[in-house]
């Protein structure tokens, strides 16, 4: 006897691969459309649509709106971190610091996401979205491992959390954002920031 | 009798107004279309020219190609910064700071900045030229008041200068590029990053 369990999954066997393969290219049309330097209030279902070939209907069933697409399209472009290992603070945040180098130099990535946040101003709801969706979780494992690095004693008790993550967030930012070549950047970048930022997070 | 210099006095007191003038409806047209989503790439000199209510030839006398055109409107949203008072390293990198906030808070000019940002990839050579022009006088200003605050004995002899720049600019980078509206970011901002970051910088 087949349960209904066993039924909803047999179809989602059956009608996953065709519904993921269109999502797939939906999300790659939107990219490719605003990394065209196609402006996201000029984006329309429709066209993303044809884009993908598909039909409209097909992107209705899963975004209710242009925005929402949007956002779900850039979120593909962050990934998740990697477990951070927890042995130290300074291991911790050289991994983070790590992955976010290693994202600039996609040059495609980077195309695309200053070209959306370029809107962001005018797109207050996207914005607040993808903050939501892609930023939020990543500063929570960052203010983690600095919340732990204080109860170990690693850092000053009073170190101020929010302050540290601009610190170390930013000189990152800086060194990327101003680079206009990914091989600009040194190796051992992730590690020098780390180390310059600690000598002024730990305890006298 | 007149001199040639006296002629040359004359002509140039009674054309430039008429010049500065057409130079600076230029310079706003170019603005106001970054400013509307126009990308480099799509901008014309004819376009501009039309805008601007000028002739191409005014254009082309004063700019020979769109890119230089593009840097130096850029170039005027980034006022020079005020003389630093050189009292101490402190109230230098505050009143730096400052200024680069409170340009933040202009959202028009965050909205063409990003903008234009958002093409450096596409633009390489506006990019350079804009680094050269509006990025690096900047820089060379900050690195100054670390170096005098190293000589001075206010900072660490081994402190990494770049480094150090990039954790408070990246810091304050940070801030404004998270921070959707100018209200979000607190009054003693620049006080509170250069505090924290001085921390790490100060001799032990």
């Amino acid at each position: 006897m087949m349960t209904r369990q066993m039924a909803e999954g047999a179809a989602r066997a059956a009608g996953r691969p065709r519904s993921e393969k269109a999502e797939k290219s939906i999300i790659e049309a939107t990219l490719e459309m605003i990394g065209e330097g196609i402006a996201v209030s000029e984006l329309s279902i429709e066209g993303i649509a044809s884009r993908a070939g598909v039909g409209k209907t097909t992107i209705y069933r899963r975004w209710s709106n242009k925005e929402d697409l949007v956002v779900d399209a850039l979120a593909t472009l962050k990934p998740p971190l990697p477990p951070l290992r927890g042995d130290s603070v300074r291991d911790d945040l050289v991994a983070y610091l790590t992955v976010i180098k290693d994202e600039s130099r996609h040059s495609r990535t980077r195309c695309i996401m200053n070209i959306a946040m370029s809107d962001s101003d005018r797109h207050p709801r996207l914005a607040a979205r993808f903050d939501e969706l892609a930023i939020q979780p990543r500063r929570a494992v960052m203010a983690e491992v600095l919340r732990r690095g204080i109860e170990r004693g690693e850092l000053r008790p009073d170190l101020d959390v929010e302050m540290a993550m601009a610190i170390l967030s930013g000189a990152m930012l800086w060194h990327t954002k101003w680079s206009h070549r990914s091989t600009d950047l040194p190796d051992d970048l992730a590690e020098r920031i780390v180390d310059e930022a600690l000598r002024g997070f730990r305890p006298r």
